[in-house]
């Protein structure tokens, strides 16, 4: 019996997002018994739509160059399906034979694929659903990592390396705002740009913790004092002690998405509110707020190799497993080595529309920082080749002792 | 006699500042007749501070790190000296013998060099002072082109192909703010991003024309209902036809630095601003803001190495200029093919405290575009390497038939 395989893509995109389309495409090539692979254009929404294209008409030449391409090629959606959805969908994939349904997403797409596999259980639709991961967030229960997240890790150290350079060299305070509604995991990884003692980001701010104004405002005031000027890592998640996201206190009006999620993204309101709070209360004059935004998940060329990798084999082997005659399941990513990994297909229950959060061993007692730990976790997956920076040793020159106030 | 040189670095930050510093340091090495090159810390405040330090004792290992290193290693200063301020500089380059003063910067800091090297020749010292170009904004008359602008032109452009594909993934409008007070260069550096016919930027704003709102949502309705999605480049410089900012219309107070400018980086207040104006006059819902703010003049990772090697040849020119007895002077930028230059020693006055801005003939008629002059002169800027993206060529399944609607 012959497979036909969908492939779609959904949620917000990543780097390397298209490594795993392609795996899918070009793994499932070696396979006799596949017959063909299609992909939904923006996830869901193609399949009830029926708008699907051809993979096998593409070249393998264009193929690798759309690998190396950040963002959904397929294009993607923030849909999430309900039942009467789900039925459509069916109808769609029923129609054009097709036997497994390949899903790359975050949690929210996990949850789509297995509704559609329970339902086609219960429909008597013999049809797997194989879950393929993607998510800047990292935040996929059962997962050591999950691919999408070390290239916008490495955009976030990048970035401030650089920040924390440009700070050391104008002094002031710099807030930076990352993304990542309920983990911590990318804001985390800015601890991954210091090098020398006095390195910024000096402090970092998860969702994981409650962020108590009075409190930031104290350890602010305690680096400046220390170093003359001071970085901080903002998650745009960050909350009070009730819950309610720091960023809602200012934007009256909050836009709310399919999943009811209030939009964090897509504005610099919350670097410029903690900014503002700063100058205000700490009378520091050259105070200055970047939000990062799209470009964390999407900047072309800026991409973990470890990454790449490891999305090009999440889609291999979700082929693999398929041809294999697997079950339903999610490509899982488990470190079996310092670094190596392999990838075991898990119960797509262990994954569906659940979120892991940073694990406390990760974060230090204050709160404003991560642990050894989180370094030794995060730093082999950003690769081996992240870009070095140095200082001057500056051997000071002796005082001419001209100036008013010399010892001369 | 011997020759003792004193360099600084002035202004903001740019991610090959240090390649000009180590050209100084390491050519300086092969003159027997110059006996030592300082560094001052955070430019002219480190002379009038005579807090100096020894390049003559780096090694040349970590003087390459450095030079790969963005932001300027030595610090930099805003200040602008005045009269009495020059007095200061003068005693203490007097003190320590130095005959050459050289000074890394933009148009402030030519500047200050003109006025350094007039105050010298009023009080008969023997010193020359030579201005060393950078400026992510590429506004130095009598240039080329300024170090600091390909990679920062190199930065917008992998941020705007990265943008336009997570748009097209997910279509909306997305509208992000480019660096650049009265020059459109590096805002205009985001049409570089464009490969394929409907890529974005579709819409770039310059200081160099006048902000109409109603005209900007035009063409926003106009690129939206052609495409479904509309990405704009404007520069945070934009302006109305009274030449008020179209940020302080939205930030009452206004922040101000020594050179009397307001603060137009560090807030995301302008793209916030332009997206509700499209949310609330086109009534289009997922409209998204970013603002590149720091990244795109000190982000760790990216470089032209077009950008690398002129940086580091105009520091080396400087040196050479100075040991073989050429008076003061700026370091200038002649483009003598396509793509060569040469660095000729141009009058100080050509330069110093003058804007540059787009020529006419970069600029499209609509006042919302570049030209393809502009794209010749730019591409080859940024190196011949720029990240490649692709998309799908996208074989249409025939549709199945099974939707309503379907002609069945």
């Amino acid at each position: 019996m012959s497979h036909k395989i969908l492939v779609a893509q959904g949620g917000g995109p990543t780097a390397v997002i298209n490594q795993s389309l392609v795996g899918v495409a070009l793994e499932a090539r070696r396979f006799s018994t596949i017959s063909h692979v299609y992909g939904a254009l923006h996830g869901v929404r193609g399949i009830v739509n029926d708008d699907l294209v051809d993979l096998g008409q593409e070249t393998v030449a264009n193929l690798e160059a759309v690998a190396a391409t950040p963002a959904s090629a397929l294009g993607s959606t923030r849909d999430k399906p309900d039942l009467k959805y789900c039925q459509e969908i069916f109808k769609v994939l029923k129609a054009h034979d097709i036997d497994t349904f390949m899903y790359i997403g975050g949690n929210d797409s996990s949850d789509t694929v297995r509704i559609v596999g329970e339902e086609a259980k219960k429909a008597g639709h013999a049809m797997r659903a194989i879950h393929i991961p993607k998510t800047i967030d990292n935040d996929l229960v059962g997962f050591d990592h999950v691919p999408g997240f070390p290239s916008a890790a490495r955009f976030v150290a990048q970035a401030f390396a650089g920040a924390n350079l440009d700070n050391a060299a104008l002094p002031g305070v710099y807030c930076a705002v990352v993304m990542g509604r309920h983990a911590g995991f990318l804001t985390a990884a800015a601890a991954l740009a210091r090098k020398y003692p006095s390195d910024g980001p000096h402090l970092i701010y998860l969702p994981e913790r409650t962020f108590v104004v009075d409190k930031f405002l104290a350890d602010v005031k305690d680096v400046y004092e220390r170093y003359g000027r001071c970085i901080i890592a903002a998650s745009e998640g960050i909350h009070d002690e009730t819950g309610e996201a720091i960023i809602t206190k200012l934007v009256g009006k909050s836009e709310k998405d399919a999943h009811g999620n209030v939009q964090l993204s897509g504005t610099g309101a919350l670097a410029d509110l903690l900014c503002e709070e700063i100058k205000n209360k700490l009378g520091i004059k050259r105070v200055r707020g970047d939000t990062f935004g799209y470009l964390q998940r999407s900047f072309s060329g800026c991409v973990s190799k470890v990454d790449q990798r490891e999305a090009r084999e999440v889609g291999e082997k979700a082929v693999q497993y398929a041809a294999l005659g697997a079950e339903s399941g999610s490509v899982g990513i488990r470190r079996v080595g310092d670094y190596a990994v392999d990838y075991p297909l898990i119960p797509i229950e262990t994954v569906a529309g659940k979120t892991r959060v940073m694990e406390p061993e990760l974060i230090n007692a204050a709160g404003n920082d991560v642990t050894d730990a989180f370094l030794a976790y995060a730093r082999p997956l950003v690769g081996s080749d992240m870009p070095e920076v140095a200082q001057l040793r500056k051997a000071k020159v002796a005082k001419a002792g001209v100036l008013q106030g010399d010892a001369t």
